[in-house]
């Protein structure tokens, strides 16, 4: 099986896997124990701590455990809003829908919220996030690179423009880290959320950097761990994978980098060559090296999808957790995609894994199934296929 | 290391990890993906969700998945009283702090709630409930099995007069789960919380039962997983873990009730024989087996679990989740307890895999730590040690 959904999930690195298992059957201990067991598994998650601040650079107390990427996100759009004055938020109309929801119902509870336009590769326009800011703005959240088209934002220069009337800026970098290097230092961000299932670590487990002296309301309340901000027993194993696939990503970065995008250069320039009628979605230079977006005229994703993977090829059209209930992309909406471009739209990200001789068995396959999939189109006479 | 601190955390079983494995490497899939990767780590949730509802006899749809206790909690009571009309919750003074910080800010946000007092051996009165209720009361939540003493209270009893009134019952089974039977047709509950880390399953995995037809504003919003009752991906590998730890706890329920109460009285009958000025504390017979909770006068908890630490014995004196605050036990407190008194505790909590040898060893290793500390104790003269 090719697996190109990297997006959606990845598989976790075997030396992660290693490193979490003592921590099941014995280092089982509860952080906050104080006896022996207890201090032991204290220490995992501080030793964590520390490889996770370094792939972003920040200091390990910046960085807040969480269950994932979406509690992230909901930690930071609940947190700063219900603690900050100010009732007005500003986001992007492409966002993952772990920051829209929470912002629905922030518009539910009273706040309102603005929904930047993006251009047609999927920018955000700095000078739209300016005029949009008010006296009674409390937090601007767009993302770092967009999970569907992989468009990278200009984060630095958005963040300037929140700080010149200080208003905090989160950042959902969720699909960049391990992808493109990040430091938060140089970016100015005050939040930004990452997962570990991203990044060949496990699932059930994330981040969320705080820059120190932000203030927060925490989401999920208890027995006070994580400094108050996000109480319940650590995850210890999954916190310790989550470190080590930190710190491997953090040491392969250059080699990663260099790997996506060999992969996908390769992927992309065969099937524009090869394939007619299709275009390359995003922006062309400012996207994560992993991902790769695709319409195919005259063709429907879900059929796409459904045939590679009966040729044992594992895709998607667009957010993993969007597919099931079928909704079209609001990405694509927002860039400007008519019906038809979107219905004919397909994903493939690239992992470390992936090879060579894999993409182009995959181009082979899918010059089959699109022609296929035409043949029976219809759209097959406009097209002339 | 004698380990009898399983109130706090447990071993993951061997078998549970052996289960757990294949989902890291192999099946690493998100569930809402279509292809095959997906749909394996789909099927896999599922089956894991029924032998989840199989430990509670609950039904599959019943069972929302979630990160852990403190979540699970959490979504109670957040969900409830943001959805149901009303403005009153009851609850009691001796609940875990993800109940009672939940509480705390709903009473910030304009919500009344009445915490009940209990007797000296940690029982709510069913008669307490019946007269707190009032038209305003949308939620009640009770714990089944206090996380100190181990008290068993009268749920399915303050249930019916919950259900008298209309009002939703929600219990916090945490400890209770593993260690007794539970039922959620025959108690009659509406939410019932479970966690995974206290049955020998893994951590960063709980579990809200939501009886059918039950409404509830989440408290994770996104991708819409679990019926868009808690997005995020699903932490797949833990999720079957949890499956397989319910699975065990479930078959081996005599068994290890057996175990539990055998260790636990042999525990309890020396001490209380061959120390002096001790008190078993919680109610004699209404109690999870596997607790047992001490006050040994003239001592110092903390000085205790040190010192028991020091001789390769884990313990605590309460909560995990309060040990590194320093607080005194709210439960002790709400029991009647005077400062010397819960100064003096020390909780052991049996584990399956405890022996009768580590029994003995820790009386008679207690003993000879209550005699040191005792020799040097400032209550010496008071009770002629």
């Amino acid at each position: 099986m090719i697996y190109l959904d990297n997006a959606a999930s990845t598989r976790v690195d075997e030396k992660v896997v290693d490193e979490m298992l003592p921590y099941f059957k014995e280092q089982f201990g509860n952080p906050s124990s104080i006896h022996k067991y207890g201090r032991l598994a204290f220490m995992a998650v501080q030793n964590a701590r520390k490889r996770i601040a370094l792939l972003i650079n920040a200091e390990p107390k910046e960085i807040l455990l969480t269950s994932g990427g979406t509690e992230s996100n909901n930690t930071a759009l609940h947190g700063i809003p219900h603690k900050k004055k100010g009732k007005h938020v500003i986001t992007s109309s492409i966002e993952h829908d772990a920051i829209l929801e929470p912002c629905k119902r922030l518009e539910r509870d009273g706040f309102q919220i603005t929904y930047l336009p993006v251009d047609k590769e999927g920018l955000v326009n700095p000078e739209d996030v300016k005029r949009a800011i008010s006296s009674d703005t409390c937090l601007i959240s767009i993302m770092l690179a967009n999970n569907e088209v992989g468009t990278i934002q200009p984060i630095k220069e958005i963040c300037r423009i929140a700080h010149e009337k200080n208003v905090p800026m989160h950042t959902d970098a969720i699909q960049a880290a391990g992808k493109i290097p990040i430091d938060v230092k140089d970016l100015g961000v005050d939040l930004l959320s990452i997962s570990s299932h991203k990044i060949n670590g496990p699932k059930g487990v994330g981040a969320l950097f705080i820059k120190t002296g932000t203030e927060l309301d925490p989401l999920m309340l208890g027995g006070g761990q994580e400094n108050g901000l996000r109480s319940g027993t650590e995850n210890v194993p999954n916190i310790v994978g989550f470190g080590k696939a930190c710190q491997l990503a953090n040491d392969n970065m250059k080699q990663n980098e260099n790997h996506f995008r060999t992969l996908s250069t390769k992927l992309s320039s065969r099937i524009l060559q090869e394939i007619t009628h299709v275009t390359f979605n995003g922006h062309p230079e400012k996207r994560i090296p992993n991902n790769t977006h695709f319409t195919f005229l005259g063709t429907n994703g879900e059929d796409l999808i459904i045939k590679l993977d009966e040729n044992d090829i594992a895709a998607s059209t667009g957010s993993a957790c969007s597919v099931k209930t079928q909704k079209a992309s609001h990405v694509l909406k927002a860039m400007g995609f008519s019906h038809e471009q979107i219905a004919g739209s397909l994903r493939l990200t690239i992992g470390i894994s992936n090879t060579e001789k894999e993409i182009d068995d995959t181009v082979e396959i899918l010059k089959k199934i699109i022609n296929e999939l035409r043949a029976v189109s219809p759209y097959k006479e406009k097209y002339n296929f």
